[in-house]
């Protein structure tokens, strides 16, 4: 299939129509989250098989169509289902000359502009830490990024790692709350060092790591003959959306010599926030932290960056000097590549550059606010309307509440009731996932799923918590 | 900054129109392939800090202008400096709109069409592999997917390592020739083994691991008292471009109870020639198989997968059953989140979906073929011209060659002559690359410089590999 240039010209033109009438979407309430179909239903509706041959460019154009139409709508201010949403047209337009230009972040040879902005980027967003030094390289992902950040500990604490591997005497433990992202948890298993040498730490009424339980957790991983080794602080919990206290966090982890990692991969975009990145305050003491544009950010995943405090860490612990690769020029110095896991990497900063061109420091700071005020709209919302129980009481954009059926609203708090309204809650959830209309998600807190609504979409107005809430109490009522 | 929806619409039009005039000048053989500026000239053309104050749009697409303007032109046929090079039009739409829809793979619910095209994709593929079942999943490159491939191996050779870690007489040995990519040393590192775990097994004359020297190396590590669990094939090594015997390699690992796993980063592709396949034959007793189509197939990067013959191990690898994200609903038994060792997953099938549906198993076969065919033509004019040396006879598509000035034609191979030579490589090569009209690229065989040239652009015609080696052949006179 030779495709001549006026033929290209003309898919690209046909294309950004296509994306121009699907944004529109974005602004129509009456246009689904998303049209669901089942897998075997939706399966009908495509040849997804890759065919013996070639198929003309309408019908890929029609096949596009059909993607758009049943996907989510994920840029929808109905869509509530994660830590990200909205659209941010300056990076869409970086990730379609991403895919234009094509190259690879090893080299500044492959990647010279590219390069220099990632480069920006990082000390920028180290400036936000507080860190007048640092280093950082962008990565597929926050759980990549908290892999990477743990082995740097592991290495730091055990230099013979690299080489040599874990020696029989190196019984290492890490410590993180209760709830914790599950990628940390994992990087220890990956690291060698198994799930069971991640410690976990109750947390407080708010969702916070406890820092008495802390230190009771470190002595008794102490007094088994292990040595902590890396605490990871949360930076906005993935369900309640809590702060762990990083100044109480930075001093127990001096105190044990261990590597204090923040997982700040929603949390990271308050430090743009005069008024919100007390938050954060004690995160200029990490050793590290992750911290993932693509969800307060706003721009398109994958977006992730993980920042160090002491430079020349990342490529201690990542470089194997691969000769073929990188060549000993004027820009070596440049060269991002040892710098990671990876050795072919996506350009995943020309979005947020741009991104951050369009709205600047000041534009950047006031969505943030922007997405506490309408953190602080729900939860108010989710307090007056008398069906709807708050739980947890949020520190930033998470919202965790639960629909109440009449018959339960003043009956007394006991188990037999969380269970009941836990189940109706997943009930009423996969009724609305299934409409279509809107898309929120549930999770567990304290082991009963509750709805999480998240703040994401800047463009979510009052009137659209207004039918969630609504749309909520109608389903529920039909329970 | 608040965009109308019209603004959005002008500014997505003007996208399309930069990117149609971009996409025009890789057909113009007078365009360079990158006008090089060294780090600090190129910080002089952008501010490249994040500004205070966000900056209007027309602004911003200068800067886009002015980005393609300095960045490598990966699709034009003067550039062959990686794995990959050329454009797909229907993966570039895939991407674009991919950027629009911007979701995450970890649930069906929320990537209902991506889900079903990633697993069409993976059972396609494991198809050219030769399993009839079989599973798989996309990763962020290849080092990610043979860092994937390890830990299954680890995990299933030791049972106990994913919750407690790896114990004192846990003394593993993995093997891999001497240039296979070093993305496989560095997980074994990852992995808690150490760098030191991963024995090199020499080659032979075309660059292939040698059987004897293989078996060789496991009796050593078993009389160390070292237990042999993974052994690392390489189908395509990154210089050389050298298939590892597979067929012999199977036997072994069989043998010796190993995990055969196929780093067929660049030489999946293969496989989708009827012709070239051979190359691969045994590819079906492997366990696991990192191939990534976005080396020889041409779509953008990232595009890799990692293939698996056992179905089931890769979330017995990965899973930690996140109840927050994977819910149990009708659709929950297609969620690929538990699959990988990230969370949040950035949509990487869309792009090789439209790009199969376009040109088909057929039209990717007629690619491949014809890459071969350039590597072919580009071997012979190597051999036939008095200025070259050919560099180990390719078996695929990498040509790996030296320039030879008129006082050396003559003179005796030595290992004067050979480093000689190979410095005059290095400095021929960054000349060029200097001067921007072409981008080839260098790295070590043997210890030595030679260059390497690899077939990735099926656009690439005779008069450009003529005019690479005039350009070789000019500079080298220079010096």
């Amino acid at each position: 299939m030779n495709l001549t240039l006026s033929d290209t010209e003309a898919i690209l033109e046909e294309a950004a129509r296509i994306a121009r009438e699907y944004l529109a979407g974005h602004a129509d309430r009456d246009e689904p989250v998303v049209r669901y179909l089942a897998p075997d239903a939706l399966r009908r509706r495509f040849a997804l098989e890759p065919p013996a041959r070639g198929r003309p460019f309408e019908d890929l154009l029609e096949d596009v169509r059909e993607t758009l139409r049943y996907s989510v709508r994920s840029g929808h201010p109905g869509f509530s289902n994660q830590l990200f949403g909205g659209y941010d047209v300056a990076a869409i337009v970086g990730e379609w000359m991403t895919a234009l230009l094509n190259t690879s972040m090893y080299t500044y040879e492959v990647a010279p502009v590219f390069t220099l902005m990632e480069l920006a980027l990082i000390r920028h967003m180290c400036g936000f830490v507080g860190w007048s030094d640092g280093e950082g390289v962008f990565t597929p992902g926050g759980s990549i990024a908290n892999l990477m950040a743990l082995l740097a500990a592991r290495n730091r604490a055990l230099p013979h790692a690299n080489v040599d591997g874990l020696r029989p005497d190196d019984r290492l433990a890490l410590f993180l709350s209760d709830e914790a992202h599950y990628s940390v948890t994992r990087a220890s298993s990956v690291a060698g060092l198994g799930t069971s040498a991640a410690h976990k730490v109750p947390v407080d009424a708010l969702g916070r790591m406890r820092p008495d339980d802390l230190r009771a957790r470190i002595a008794d991983a102490r007094s088994d003959g292990l040595r902590p080794f890396f605490l990871s602080a949360t930076a906005s919990t993935t369900v309640a959306g809590a702060f762990d206290p990083l100044e109480e966090l930075a001093e127990i982890a001096a105190e044990h010599g261990m590597w204090l990692h923040v997982d700040a991969s929603y949390g990271g975009g308050v430090l743009l926030s005069k008024e919100h990145r007390e938050l954060m305050n004690g995160c200029d003491r990490a050793d590290s932290i992750t911290w993932n544009p693509h969800k307060m950010m706003g721009v398109p995943l994958a977006c992730s960056a993980l920042l160090i405090r002491e430079k020349g860490r990342l490529a201690a612990t990542n470089s194997l000097h691969a000769d073929y690769l990188f060549h000993d020029n004027e820009a070596a110095s440049y060269d991002m590549g040892d710098l990671t896991l990876q050795c072919g990497r996506r350009v995943d900063a020309l979005k947020l550059w741009l991104s951050w061109q369009a709205l600047g420091d000041e534009g950047h700071e006031e969505r943030i606010d922007h997405l506490f005020e309408l953190a602080d709209t729900m939860r108010e919302m989710v307090v007056e309307r008398p069906a709807f129980e708050l739980i947890r009481y949020p520190q930033a954009c998470n919202i965790c509440f639960r629909y109440v059926p009449p018959a339960l609203r003043d009956a007394e708090e006991s188990n037999d009731r969380r269970h009941r309204l836990g189940e109706l809650t997943v009930k009423i959830r996969e009724r609305l996932r299934e409409e279509g209309r809107l898309l929120t998600n549930y999770a567990p807190l304290d082991g009963v799923p509750v709805f999480r609504w998240v703040a994401s979409n800047p463009r979510v107005t009052r009137d659209d918590l207004e039918l969630l809430l609504d749309e909520i109490e109608r389903t529920g009522a039909e329970f």
